[in-house]
């Protein structure tokens, strides 16, 4: 696998950091998962629990080995000091300076290993005026500028339900890991790699952010809608929506004369595109006449075959029975000894030599602790 | 830099593709943008335009070399044929089969260099009944089922303005070529990686997918408050709103007590989180009682200094003025020699000895053509 032969000690827990790790564990990476004695994880306890396994842990932890370590204790911390002697990646996902304050500042952790790479998934950043606030992915999602422009025009600033900015930066993250171990390749030496919730999603503001900053125009909610594109948004089937994004001129072509409405063209007031977004609710109203005769489905084939993006919003039900999605192995069941089989989603990055691959269940809490302190007691 | 001495050619425009190079771009790698002799990447006209530069391409395409190939032509076939001969990585966003067409087949380019990394961003993945659709943002947005969550339980499902379906897929495929380079350090070969908009997106779907596996439960939109948490959300302050994420009792009480609401935990209404769930609405109306009588500015700091996570929903003016983001440079400026200075978001991942850089900024159309041509033929 890609990633064979890395070791990474893994002091994260909920979600933005295991999921930096579940990457590099999907790759093939070692990750040795250091849990505390009492319960571990606080993911392990949440969510729906089925057969003595919680099945969003499960998700986020498999691939992984779990090794539990008192690290308040000198015992512990002597073993976590050998254990990071034989790794390539440590990721923690602790506030800035906690580390430190264990004994582990970023000094120590190189007189330790000097290949090591120190990975880091924090709230706003390891220095400046928040430093020490502890975050979250909502107050992330508000202080990123993404809930401000999440939402329908008369909507308080809405949040994403999925736990976007955790998930982006732990993404960062093991970007920056493997990035760190390329390097290293040439330099010999680790680094400290680090990404945060806020500067994470703040990086996905994309073009809001750059007409910001030409315009000084603040980037409002807009719901459906595109801020400069019309047509565009969902339309009203006979038993459903359909989503269309005509992005240019030919695919406004294509999807009208899909609807057979390609004359409206010719009329002044849809010519361009800034004659649509004055008329965009005219023009809506046209196209609802038309799209609410037929079905979704009908909707999907014919305007897909005219060559113009569009498609059906979906639950997770219709996402997780659609044939493409299936296709792609989206959808993967592996057996958790003694917890029956957990369904998961599948690898979002496929890679044709050296795939992604579920190569073991998500651990029970210390289920790997003997084997791997015994390996290192034989090393020493 | 981490990526230097790493050769990209990019075949990608619009965002997804472009913003995957952007990544390694940044990190050092010299990304050879490939653009259309008449008028390049559509990006280029797209957004705000000052002083004869797009901002949007600008931020997507800084540390980029642009070369004019006309690819329909046998001599733009050729020119390409030889670049690849002296890549590491190629990174395409056509629908699958169109590279095929062009004469770039999988075989094809690893004959011309075995040791390529050949990388893709696609709608659906390169397979399955979906595989020749047109796809776009707005679409994967909807077919991943993340519009089906996001927003309000009265609203439509909604789409989230960011672009962030190009965006997840980009990454991703950028953390696949990076772990691609990896794996050819022991290999020496090259291989396929690929991501899709659908799939990425899907893979954020986190909790709410493994929730909808384990009960069989179909996740429904629940705007700002959290499913399975209470007290959770925005709260009224006398001049705007506040976040807040308490996630476990211990946070729910820290948050409380910088109210002096403490004692509403002694209430047998709001002792567990379960009872909290019930008489949410009347547990926000007490909150709101005591948060309204105080700014945001005192609000923040009282409950952050509690330990709880809260912060303000900001706006992008808010964003981009903020201490903190500033402090974490997030936001940069270049010079773009004819254009003036741009304004552009800072790097999201940071690494201490081999640091992202602003190297050059974004190119003109064909600004790298002749010195990357006269190279090529110089190694002849």
């Amino acid at each position: 696998m890609a990633l064979s032969g890395i070791r990474v000690v893994d002091l994260t827990r909920i979600l933005a950091g295991p999921f930096c790790t579940l990457m590099l564990a999907d790759m093939g990476a070692e990750v040795i998962k250091i849990e505390s004695p009492d319960s571990g994880d606080p993911v392990r306890r949440q969510g729906a629990i089925k057969e003595g396994i919680s099945w969003y842990f499960a998700q986020f932890n498999r691939n992984k080995k779990s090794v539990v370590l008192d690290l308040y204790t000198d015992e512990g911390k002597k073993t976590l000091t050998k254990l990071l002697s034989t790794a390539d990646v440590l990721v923690d996902n602790y506030r800035p300076g906690v580390l430190t304050k264990m004994g582990f500042s970023e000094e120590r952790l190189e007189e330790i290993n000097p290949r090591l790479i120190q990975a880091s998934v924090n709230g706003y950043g390891s220095s400046g005026p928040y430093v020490d606030r502890p975050s979250f992915d909502f107050i992330a999602q508000a202080m990123s500028g993404f809930m401000s422009v999440n939402g329908g025009p008369d909507s308080d600033p809405q949040r994403a339900a999925p736990p976007m900015s955790d998930l982006i930066a732990g993404l960062y993250c093991a970007f920056g890991v493997v990035t760190a171990l390329q390097a290293r390749e040439r330099t010999g030496r680790g680094q400290r790699v680090e990404s945060s919730l806020t500067g994470g999603l703040i990086s996905m503001m994309a073009y809001l952010s750059a007409e910001y900053f030409a315009t000084g125009e603040i980037p409002q909610r807009t719901g459906n809608y595109h801020p400069i594109v019309s047509p565009y948004g969902l339309f009203q089937a006979s038993d459903g929506m359909v989503a269309v994004a005509p992005s240019t001129d030919t695919f406004v072509r294509r999807f009208l004369r899909a609807l057979m409405l390609e004359y409206l063209l010719d009329d002044v007031r849809f010519q361009t595109n800034d004659d649509r977004m004055i008329n965009r609710d005219v023009l809506a109203d046209r196209i609802n006449e038309v799209t609410s005769l037929r079905t979704v489905d009908y909707w999907i084939e014919v305007i897909n075959d005219a060559g113009c993006p569009c498609g059906r919003v979906m639950d997770l039900a219709e996402v997780f029975s659609d044939p493409q999605v299936l296709s792609q192995n989206m959808v993967l069941d592996q057996v958790h000894p003694g917890h029956g089989t957990v369904r998961m989603t599948g690898f979002p990055v496929k890679l044709s030599r050296t795939p992604a691959k579920l190569r073991r269940p998500a651990p029970d809490l210390g289920a790997d602790t003997e084997a791997i302190l015994a390996a290192l007691d034989d090393s020493d």
